[in-house]
C-alpha cells in the first residue's frame, strides 16, 4: 500500500484529467468527487474510477469540455442538459438555481439529463444538505436487474439516496442501490469462483441462482427487499427515466451497445426547505429529528453514513492508502 | 359470507358514520375510502374499519366534525390542519390547493398535520394520477418497528406509496408497508400459535424470534429489506414527522399512551406535473414509461396493482362479500 496526503490524491486525479483534455470545470468538479469517495472509505468511487473514466474518454463516450446548459424550465423545475458530460458539473451549473426554488417554494426538483453517470449520490446530497436543505436523489443505470416475478434484465441497480441537514454535524445521509448487492460484488464472486448467497440473483429461467457467471451472463440481478424493492426501482426508473424526458436503465443499455462504457442517462433530485415548511418553528421541530437520531443510536442502530464519516475523519488526519498496482496504472494515465 | 351491492356497501358505511355524529363531510370522505378498500379487496382497509373508527370516536381519539383548515405555506407547499379529524377530509380539503401548486410549479407538497390515520394511501395516489399527477406520498404510524441493528420498537409500519398516471388505464400504484410485514399478519400468528417466518420480528435482546408473542410485547417488529429498508423507514420518520412539524412514530405512540387507537400523526405528499417538466414532449415520454410496463409484463412480473384492479374489476360487476359475523357486527353499531 501507498499513502498519499488529500493534497496529493486530489492533485493525482486532476492531472489525469487535465492529461486527457477534460476542461478545467471538469477537472475540478470530477476531481473533487473522487477524492471524496477515496477519502470517506468509498473506493468503488474513488480514484480508481479514473480507470473508467478514461476508457470512456477513449471509447468516444463521453464530452470532456461539453457546457452543461441550465434551463429554468418551471418555478419549481430546474432542468440542466449535461450534454453527453459527466455529470458532476452538471449538478454543479444546476446546484444554485435548485437551491433558489426550493427556497422560494419550499419544494423544487432538478432535473439532469444526457449525462455519463458514475458518482455517488451522498456528494451531491451532501451539497445540498451544507445549504440546510433536505434531499432525495435517484438515477437509473442499465438493464441488470429483473423486476420480481421477471427473469430478464430490465431495471438498473437504480440507486436512491436521501439527506436531512443537522446542525454543527455531518448529515444524516443514505444512499443505496435498490439492487440487492452491487455488480461489483457479483463480479467479485464470478472471479473467486465463490456462490452466491440467495437473493441475489437469477438463472435465465428466473429462478434462484448461486453462480455468480450464469446470473451476470444469462440470468439477471435482483432487487433488495423482494416486490417492495422492485417496485421502488421502478418507480426511480419512472421518475428519473421519462418523467424527466431520459432514458430507462433498458434504453440505456441499447444506447451503449454493449460497449460497457460509464452509463448514459439522467437523474432526479427532489429538494426541500424545512425553513420553508416550519416557519419560526423549524429549530424546535428539527430537534426531534435529533432525538430519533438519539434514539437509533441508544439502541445500537447505526446511522447510515457513520463509516463513511469515520473514515473520513482518518483520511483528514492520515491521509488515504491505495495500491501500489492502482498507482502504477494511475501514473500509467499520465504518460 | 353475504353479499352486498356496492350502493349498500357505502350506503352501510355512511349511515354508521352518521349514527356516530361525523359531519356529512367525513360520512362522504370516509365511506368512499372504506368502499374503496372493500371494492379493491384490501379488507384490512374496508368495511371492518367501521369498528375501530366508532372505537377511536368513543374513546374521545378522534374530532368527528373537525374541520381541515388548509395553509397556503409556500408557493410550492400546502399545509392542512385536520385537527384531529380523520386524514381523508384534510386530503380532500388540501387536494385542489396541492393540484394547482403542482400543475403551476412542475412539483408541489401538501403536509397534512394532526389527523388521525387509517387510510390506505393509494385511495389518495388514485385521486392525484386521475388529475394526471405523478404522486409519492408516506407517513409514519406508531412505534412498533427496530431499526437495523436495534432491539426496540422506534419506527412505524411507516407506509410509502408511488403513483403514475397511465392515459386510458387505471394507473400505475404501490403501497407498501416499510415493515417486513403488517402487524395484523404477525398478530394472526399470535392467535393461530404458528411460528413467525425469519426476518419479521425480534426479541427483546434484538435477536431473530419466530415467537409473535415475544415481537409484539417484549422485542420488535423488523422493516423490510434489511439496512436498506431501516433506511426508507427513517427517512419517512424524518419528512412526514419534523419536516412538517409532526410527530414521529414513537411521539406518536406516547400520545396514544396505551389507548391502541387509530394513530395520529401527520403525511406528506409529493406531487410532479409531467406536463411541467417536458412541454409539448410529454405524451412521446410517458410512452416510454408504457414501454417499461409492458417489458415488466412480458417477463411475467406483475404491475403492483394488478391484483387490487381484478378485484375491483370483479367487485364492480358483482358486488362483494362480507362475514355474517362482520355484518352482524356492523349491523350492531346502528343501534
Amino acid at each position: 500500500m501507498l499513502r498519499l496526503t488529500l493534497e496529493q490524491a486530489e492533485e493525482l486525479a486532476q492531472a489525469i484529467l487535465r492529461r486527457h483534455g477534460f476542461s478545467e470545470a471538469y477537472v475540478r468538479a470530477i476531481g473533487a468527487t473522487l477524492l471524496a469517495g477515496e477519502r470517506d472509505g468509498c473506493t468503488s468511487h474513488g480514484l480508481w474510477r479514473l480507470l473508467g473514466i478514461v476508457q470512456a474518454l477513449r471509447a468516444g463516450k463521453v464530452e470532456p469540455c461539453a457546457e452543461p446548459q441550465v434551463h429554468d424550465q418551471a418555478p419549481g423545475v430546474v432542468r440542466v442538459d449535461a450534454r453527453g458530460g459527466f455529470s458532476q458539473l452538471a449538478f454543479a451549473a444546476g446546484l444554485p438555481l435548485l437551491a433558489d426554488k426550493a427556497r422560494a417554494n419550499g419544494i423544487a426538483a432538478l432535473a439532469i439529463n444526457h449525462c455519463v453517470h458514475f458518482s455517488a449520490l451522498w456528494v451531491e446530497l451532501e451539497a445540498l444538505t451544507e445549504l440546510g436543505l433536505v434531499a432525495l436523489a435517484c438515477n437509473p443505470t442499465q438493464a441488470y436487474v429483473a423486476p420480481a416475478g421477471g427473469s430478464r434484465p430490465l431495471f438498473g441497480t437504480n440507486p436512491i439516496a436521501f439527506g436531512w441537514p443537522r446542525a454543527g454535524q455531518a448529515p444524516f445521509i443514505f444512499d443505496f442501490a435498490t439492487s440487492a448487492i452491487a455488480r461489483g460484488d457479483i463480479e467479485r464472486h464470478r472471479r473467486s469462483g465463490e456462490p452466491l448467497p440467495p437473493g441475489w440473483g437469477i438463472d435465465r429461467h428466473g429462478q434462484p441462482c448461486s453462480d455468480a457467471g450464469e446470473v451476470l451472463d444469462q440470468g439477471a440481478m435482483l432487487t433488495f427487499g423482494g416486490h417492495k424493492g422492485s417496485a421502488l426501482s421502478a418507480m426511480i426508473e419512472l421518475i428519473a427515466g421519462p418523467l424527466i424526458g431520459d432514458l430507462t436503465s433498458l434504453e440505456s443499455s441499447a444506447h451503449d451497445a454493449g460497449s460497457k462504457a460509464l452509463p448514459y442517462h439522467g437523474e432526479l433530485l427532489i429538494a426541500l426547505d424545512p425553513q420553508r415548511f416550519l416557519g419560526d418553528q423549524a429549530a424546535r421541530h428539527l430537534a426531534r429529528a435529533e432525538a430519533l437520531f438519539m434514539a437509533m443510536q441508544e439502541q445500537g442502530a447505526r446511522l447510515p453514513s457513520q463509516r463513511r464519516y469515520a473514515a473520513r475523519a482518518h483520511s483528514l488526519t492520515h491521509g488515504v492508502e491505495i495500491t501500489q498496482t492502482l498507482y502504477d496504472d494511475l501514473q500509467a494515465l499520465l504518460d
